[in-house]
């Protein structure tokens, strides 16, 4: 079991600290594991002078999961794109060919209350996101601004290929016969002909799925429903630029952004793992940061590119034991439970397993 | 005051309906008020084999303000765009030069009970968004679906100019004067060029208007913010795509759509006011509608198109006014308030005035 640790800036490094004990923890005896470090984003400027590193992605390629922190440094879009600590993961993502993100939003029981929702709104809340990562305007091309008139014009262009669509759409129902058999695709298809391609597409592969429920909905009333009830929800398929917005909304049904994982899979096992939440400057280096949301990163890697669900289960379970017992870093304190920072709670949830 | 009534289709008729006697009972006696009716939508279809029929266009571009209701018909995205009901308001918006649509979003306190947030979240939410409507993926070319390395491929475009940026941006800071003075762009400068420029445009515009606060916003973090901490905003302004989907989660924030109304204005004072809702089909034509927004879209007109701010807040404490009293559509009923139909909530509003 090939490791890529690629921890970046911020609070990367922290908790991806804690999350790497939790993989060495849950591995199985009989599995060589092996581990290795390389830096990306601002981290890769300072070693290589490139947020991604020729010998980093070389590293990602070789190996069969990545452990990814955080990247990027404030203001770092005034760069030039590859230029950018930020922009490294999207670098990343598009040269391994990691087309399918995976984004769950749950709760834990113990954490309704941080919800900003009500309760009986969240309560039991589960749902996937899969969010198409290496098309639409992400990557589109004709870019840039261009002199136009006497003025500046910026564009982007929205593209997904039948292809495209396919693969994600296959890769949802796939997900869906995992869950509850629903599936809801998301588009625009009222007004972007990419989208009544995306449409018609996600139709067509729908018929393979005769067991799987398929919905369509606009984006508008995706973000509306979502936040009115998002418990009829069970997989979400949508492009990349909606995947971004919708699955952060969906994030924060659960109260906590430092508790959330994702994962990003190509067409074979090879997988990126990392937390939603980013570098947070503000709180980096501090031992402050939520390591959960790592924590479950490698849950999601055991299941999604290991296929070892018994590891991935008895991380869920203790992670769901530290928070029964009270520990709780700042993001998700609540007077009555017990403060912990990065390290400890990471100490918490080792011990928990 | 020559004002088109587009009533459109499904409840688009019955909601406009009750509005119109609004307005007739706040018009001031000095001003002749001409009121002319024109169908669009499904109903242009009907009347004139056209969603947006040439008379109706004519009609619209000799008012002084237009009153419109709804317009689509379930399933029409699968017409070509210019035969679609649904379209109609776009072409209409485009054709008008309606750049600005504001749509606010505020709780009355009668309702804070409606939100799916906790009321600690929403209580005296009052914020406003500003949309760009006339460019972005909506209109930009080129556009459609070729064929490609032997596959379909669908294509958007994402577009804005230096100009379009700055007449939003100048319309944003100046709602903000008469607000609270804060400006939250939202963009994806992170990753678009396009939304680069938006970024630098507003950042130069806002040096006009020193007296407001100017700050830039990720999409993302800010589908996030609106569910966590919305007020904190006060004005936010976007492009048409990320305005589309962060306006209905902004409206779904005060628990009801059925209640907010939204305005669209061009250089001039030529505004088309709405409801947010759409034609709701399953409910039309049964007298269950929720006319609030329709009739609250007469506010907007009175404020922004004719400069009657007395006639407007005369409109807003009768609807404060009949939802103390206990009137509700069955959208926003809860137990222990009075049930009422769409004509029975219009006279009550009329009643309170
Ligand atoms: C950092 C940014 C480029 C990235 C994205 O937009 O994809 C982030 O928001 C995410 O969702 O992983
Ligand atoms: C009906 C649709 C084309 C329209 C839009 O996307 O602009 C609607 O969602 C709106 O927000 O007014």
């Amino acid at each position: 079991m090939k490791i890529a640790v690629l921890a970046g800036d911020g609070i990367g490094k922290e908790v991806t600290a804690e999350a790497l004990k939790v993989l060495q923890a849950v591995v199985p005896k009989t599995v060589v594991l092996e581990v290795s470090h390389a830096p990306i984003g601002g981290a890769g400027v300072e070693a290589a002078g490139d947020p991604l590193p020729a010998a980093t992605l070389e590293l990602a390629r070789r190996s069969d999961a990545i452990l990814f922190g955080a990247a990027g440094e404030p203001g770092d879009e005034k760069l030039p794109f590859d230029m950018r600590p930020g922009a490294s993961l999207l670098r990343l993502r598009k040269a391994l060919g990691l087309f399918a993100n995976f984004r769950p939003a749950f709760l834990f029981p113990e954490l309704a209350d941080a919800s900003s929702l009500k309760r009986e709104i969240v309560d039991g809340l589960d749902l996937m996101i899969l969010r198409e990562l290496t098309g639409d305007l992400y990557f589109g091309e004709p870019r840039g601004v261009t002199p136009e008139d006497g003025e500046r014009v910026g564009i982007n262009t929205m593209r997904y290929s039948e292809s495209e669509v396919r693969r994600i759409g296959h890769a949802a129902f796939r997900a869906a016969r995992l869950r509850n058999r629903k599936v809801c695709s998301v588009d625009k298809a009222n007004v972007l002909e990419a989208m009544q391609l995306w449409r018609e597409v996600m139709t067509d592969v729908g018929k393979e799925y005769p067991d799987v429920e398929l919905t369509h909905m606009f984006v508008d009333a995706a973000a509306m429903l979502l936040m009115r009830n998002p418990r009829q929800f069970d997989v979400i398929v949508t492009g990349n630029v909606f995947g971004d917005i919708l699955s952060d909304a969906a994030a924060m049904l659960t109260g906590s952004i430092g508790m959330l994982p994702s994962g990003s899979l190509g067409s074979g096992t090879l997988g990126l793992y990392e937390p939603v939440h980013g570098t947070a400057p503000d709180i980096a280096g501090k031992d402050i940061a939520n390591p959960l949301a790592a924590i479950l990163s490698v849950e999601m890697m055991m299941r999604l590119s290991f296929d070892l669900p018994e590891a991935a289960d008895r991380i869920r379970r203790a992670v769901s034991s530290v928070l029964a017992e009270g520990y709780r870093t700042a993001d998700i304190y609540q007077p009555g439970t017990r403060k912990v920072g990065t390290r400890e709670m990471g100490e918490a949830v080792l011990a928990a397993l």
